[in-house]
């Protein structure tokens, strides 16, 4: 229906540096993010100086910056994939949007260069309709509209504030069916957006995401590792996790999720049967993870992000942490987050 | 993941005639439904014999025959769009798919035309999601698989009883949304089968169905008429309520529902602003429908698809009957049809 403005002062690309050039990437790149303002994280575990080309402007913080401003022991929080989340901290902005940095633009089904940053802004900028399943996707697409049957009274939706994309070529699997099917690639490119209902849950993948920072900001910070988290997808969690904690959080505030466009072109990184080599918690751990996501319930008095990040920490610690240190240590890194994130958005 | 194996004896294709002259539309659909039996169910109100080119394996059942099976004073149930309901009363196999006669076969991405009758059997003989969503759509779709995090637990699924497919060029919009935007088509092919999640509730339209007819046979049937329902999809809600029904009725016998692919081609037929003129009970009932549908439970005891219909009759009179007496005649009409289902399905 609608159709958004782009403010190029509203946004923060978010980029975790786990490899230290940096420079095919951001060539690829190029053309959609470079009226943007970049937040670049050098995973502090990276040794070196990652390499960015001229013509962007960005800021890069490294070890010693992370260490300057949460302090050395808090800088553990931000080692691989999750260093991305030092960067949401820097952000001043309303929408972060954040792409792994082994993928480039991918193409459409007629071959042109698909433009993820405006399709992430879309997402975020139009409503969500989670309360009620539109059959032809996400309404507030240019040349869509609400069906027959669908209640005028949910027409206006809620606001938005998760935009999950997808990913060409390399799929997000997990290791076990990468394994299994080395030849698997995702060759389908699906043309729609569309929002996740009310009390769904989803696997949220970090490699492809935007969000809105003033909706959810709080919350969108992996407190979950494995004990032997990788620097490779298919030996973490942390999105996983993450993507539970925002969805039910999210429900409970009358805040949308989407799925769906933009996709972004996935290169190959590690080795699927080398991963699984190394003894796994995350499938058993993502079966109790379920249930109590499923279950939880958050007060009448919970209504910011903050109030409910508080409760969940609670809740996990109570439900989760008893039996497994990893959950036990998630609670309170929940909760370190909060502190860290008051204290610099308080700061600024 | 997987792929399906078409028995063509397992398949009846109904076809609900509420236009005289079924050549045009079974000449088009010719390669693709030839190898089925199909069922053609005249709309009693129309006048003369059914015109039907020769090649066909069919079954056609017109306002004699209806009143003979079922009695001329039941007989009024099945008119205009619902006179397909009689066709799923007559038909003796698995699986049951119906498609508008204003509808031909659509082109994919790639100018092919699509084999819904295919699509159909395939998205019902794998098995549908609804526990958890998958981004990357039907697991079970060839060329797709579980996403990472997805609990392998619920990798198995549960059965599909219901395949709703979607409709390009003329969408199936409401005589409002039409009236406002005549020019709006829907030009949109997206490539993908998803299952509906438990709890969440969508707008089925009739328009191009199949079910799986030995799960939910006794569910399938539209007891709700509007006062003025005419004989164009705008002025009707009988699938509408009917897909709230099987919805509600599938989430508590664990049996999914998908969406999606097949499309169909549909063409115009009536004016959206003749529909606006007249005074439509729908946009208000549709208001009612959904909180009722939300809230509702069945008993441990509901274990088979006719138990739930009683149970859903019931709580209809009880909830919604009291105020409006569309709903307490829709709530008659269920139990009408469970005794007419029973009768003709003991008898064969």
């Amino acid at each position: 229906m609608s159709q958004v403005r782009i403010n190029n002062d509203e946004v923060d690309i978010v980029i975790g540096a786990v490899q230290a050039d940096l420079t095919p990437f951001l060539e690829d790149w190029r053309p959609f993010i470079s009226p943007f303002h970049l937040i670049i994280v050098q995973d502090p575990d990276l040794k070196g100086e990652v390499k960015i080309p001229g013509g962007f402007n960005a800021d890069v913080y490294s070890k010693s910056k992370i260490d300057g401003t949460v302090g050395s022991s808090a800088a553990a929080l931000f080692s691989g994939y999750s260093c991305r989340y030092f960067g949401y901290l820097m952000s001043r902005k309303e929408y972060v949007i954040s792409i792994d940095d082994d993928c480039t633009p991918a193409k459409d089904t007629k071959g042109h260069l698909v433009d993820a940053i405006a399709q992430h802004i879309t997402n975020l900028q139009t409503p969500a309709t989670p309360f009620f399943f539109n059959t032809l996707y996400d309404p507030f697409c240019k040349g869509a509209d609400f069906v027959r049957g669908y209640p005028f009274s949910m027409r206006e939706g809620v606001p938005c504030g998760l935009s999950c994309g997808l990913w060409l070529n390399l799929a997000d699997y997990d290791a076990p069916t990468q394994a299994l099917k080395p030849d698997l690639t995702n060759n389908r490119y699906v043309d729609a957006v569309l929002t996740v209902p009310v009390k769904t849950f989803m696997p949220v993948s970090g490699i492809n995401i935007a969000f809105n920072r003033e909706l959810l900001g709080p919350v969108l910070f992996s407190s979950f590792k494995l004990e032997k988290e990788g620097k490779i997808r298919y030996e973490t969690m942390e999105d996983i996790w993450n993507g539970m904690c925002v969805k039910v959080i999210g429900d409970h505030l009358g805040i949308g999720m989407k799925t769906g466009l933009p996709y972004v072109w996935r290169k190959e990184r590690g080795s699927a049967v080398e991963s699984l080599k190394k003894e796994w918690q995350g499938v058993n751990l993502m079966e109790q993870v379920l249930p109590f996501f499923q279950s939880l319930c958050f007060s009448k008095e919970a209504t910011t992000a903050e109030d409910c990040v508080k409760e969940l920490a609670a809740a996990v610690k109570e439900h989760l942490g008893q039996t497994e240190p990893t959950f036990a240590r998630a609670a309170e890194a929940m909760l370190e987050w909060l502190k860290i994130w008051n204290k610099n958005n308080s700061a600024s």
